[in-house]
């Protein structure tokens, strides 16, 4: 089923003059129809998988996809006008065959065997495009193309394949689209929140003295992996980004007493990625880094009270440099605190919380919010917690404390 | 260090007339310059990182990357000329701080703070390569870049930024660049094939009755693991396909006694992906299975028999093919009947073993045979192997014996 609200798309489209989106990226494909766009887009191209969102919110959505992907998409999205192409791989159904020289007849079944391109055929692809938009009248129309993902060697083809279109881009569009979740969606990234707290609850347990990075990691990673599957859910992903101690790039480190162990992890569920990160350290922590960490909870509060609904992002990163900068940081900067988290590519999702983003905080929304500090030869703290915003503010999908916590005292 | 064969690319950019190539795309940065392209590429848009390869093979390397990512660069390819741009993440030296009133001293030390954009510049990126380009003479040249991946919005942003240079598609020379490896691109695929069939030989002892796709992926992955940490190697990734009995979508199959169990696995070293796959049964296989089994044998080794220089690799392709033929397979088709390796995006890299490809296998090439068939409602099998093409043939990075093994016999 599609992510995609079709009303606010139809909305979104009417303000820019748009006839519909055509989407190109694999990420796009699977938001939009809400099937997997296939293994034919592992290489980056376009046109294995394309997915058709008229502007006309009654105008059912249209895809292509490969005849590999074909039976995932019919199945997760019945009502979806599908055409499909014939890519490398050759599939025949044997039901009930038994003798070899019944193959060949099993494949007549199906419409024969026959040649099949390289990889796939991108021009029989764009030919298919052609067709699905001159039957609703779109082959002459303005068309919102993800620009930001399609090759410019495909966009060319692109061109002149269907040279009747005004194609402009899209991408702006999409992201917007994408920045407000649905049910499902946020359903699926409090799933990956939680998964990834077990695992740093798993990993917490894991922290001692000569612990390395890699033991971490396989401790979050395990931690995670339980809590989905005692969850009945299963990961489509993961990442973490641990640090341990002074040198922030040394992958080889291990635990010593007092060193800050920074974690920032996430899981992904259905595509859809969590993002979050706690500090610790095993014996007491350096007056410095009590005192940058007070600095960081400080900035990170003076945030989350600036996400709510009809704030700028814009707003939250005033308020949590503005924070810094009263505690004594004059020149610490941050591009952005903290993000959108969903299904797009990339962990981070814009809209981003950075100076110059205006675009305005709503309901149904779902972001990371991060207070980070690298110091090389010292270490690196940050908390990271993700939100729903609500319509009266922003309701935390983690439940870790959120404090620098000397994991040597936990049995105290 | 740069895997590009200087020598090689110098001739290839003659015979097209290009002065340079300028690559964006971050798997084509780790391979031009040997270094990793860095965080800022998560989105996959152009300009995070940027290689420069001047045609010139004793003109030195270029390249942009991020302040973050500096470091690494310096370290791993310290004679390439970088030029950096800052991106969101914020960054400082505390060596010897203890006060947080000395913290923005420590920022200043080594050039201060200071704004930082949402999470890259990319006009500040495309400057860095203008100066780099003129620096060289280059500024008014004809050079090739990576238009299969470049997204289609930051290529016009280039052709604004810099309209002197006449800039043509050079993501075919990259391809035939890439496809013959270097010593040590040649060691991280051996060695990733080795992980990989550490895991197989794993996944082998884990087939029982009643063992599920997942317990079957989880064997293979340790034993993958183990095999890389026993090897003193680190995997940078892996992925399977293991499908179990007659319905090939169905991850939550199990062994059934006789059911086909087909495993195609990589591992990846340094980002270079191996690529392998064997078929096994638990009890004896059916009389059909054995036969395509057996059809799929000869085609492989007919196949293999012209993985020698000289030959296209259409000719591979062609041998495969009419093996089946031969066999009574009419209506049986692939699009490939395999690939090159290596660490380019997606597993299987060009060049494919396909009809109409007449690129010429040479030495050095690691290429991956397969020889599939599909039967829905029947089950998958599959022969696939990993090959280093020599100035005589080619050479296995496998060493599992290649039959249709009923594991039920093994302790036979």
């Amino acid at each position: 089923m599609s992510d995609i609200d079709r009303k606010r798309a139809e909305r979104l489209m009417g303000e820019v003059g748009l006839d519909a989106l055509v989407l190109f990226q694999p990420e796009a494909f699977q938001y939009a129809i809400g099937a997997s766009a296939g293994v034919a887009t592992m290489w980056g191209r376009a046109g294995a998988a394309i997915a058709l969102v008229p502007a006309d919110a009654i105008s059912p959505l249209g895809a292509i996809a490969s005849d590999h992907a074909a039976g995932g998409v019919r199945q997760k999205a019945p009502d979806v006008d599908l055409r499909t192409h014939r890519i490398w791989i050759d599939t025949v159904d044997l039901l009930g065959v038994k003798d070899p020289a019944d193959i060949d007849d099993a494949y007549r079944a199906a419409g024969g065997g026959g040649a099949r391109p390289e990889t796939f055929d991108r021009a029989v692809s764009f030919n298919l495009l052609s067709d699905l938009l001159n039957e609703r009248g779109l082959g002459g129309g303005k068309i919102g193309v993800d620009l930001e993902f399609m090759p410019a060697a495909d966009f060319e083809a692109l061109k002149r394949a269907l040279p009747q279109v005004q194609w402009v881009d899209g991408s702006l569009l999409l992201r917007r689209l994408r920045s407000v979740k649905t049910p499902r969606e946020i359903a699926r990234l409090k799933r990956a929140a939680i998964a990834a707290e077990g695992g740093l609850k798993r990993m917490m347990e894991a922290v001692r003295l000569e612990a390395s990075v890699r033991d971490l990691s396989q401790a979050w990673q395990s931690g995670a992996q339980d809590t989905a599957t005692s969850g009945d859910f299963t990961l489509s992903g993961h990442w973490d980004f641990i640090s341990v101690g002074p040198n922030l790039s040394d992958v080889r480190a291990k635990v010593t007493s007092g060193a800050l162990i920074k974690a920032d992890v996430g899981t992904l569920v259905e595509g859809y990625s969590s993002d979050s990160a706690r500090t610790f350290t095993y014996g007491p922590p350096s007056p410095l880094a009590r005192e940058i960490f007070k600095a960081l909870e400080t900035a990170f509060h003076a945030g989350l009270e600036q996400i709510r609904p009809g704030n700028s992002f814009a707003t939250v990163h005033d308020a949590m440099l503005r924070s810094m900068r009263r505690d004594g940081f004059g020149e610490y900067y941050r591009g952005h605190f903290g993000h959108s988290v969903g299904g797009s590519v990339g962990i981070e999702e814009w809209p981003f919380f950075s100076a110059s983003n205006q675009e305005v905080i709503a309901a149904d929304m779902v972001v990371a919010l991060e207070a980070p500090f690298y110091g090389q030869n010292f270490g690196a703290l940050m908390i990271e917690d993700q939100f729903l915003v609500t319509p009266h503010g922003a309701e935390c999908m983690n439940s870790l404390p959120r404090g620098l916590i000397d994991l040597a005292r936990r049995d105290v």
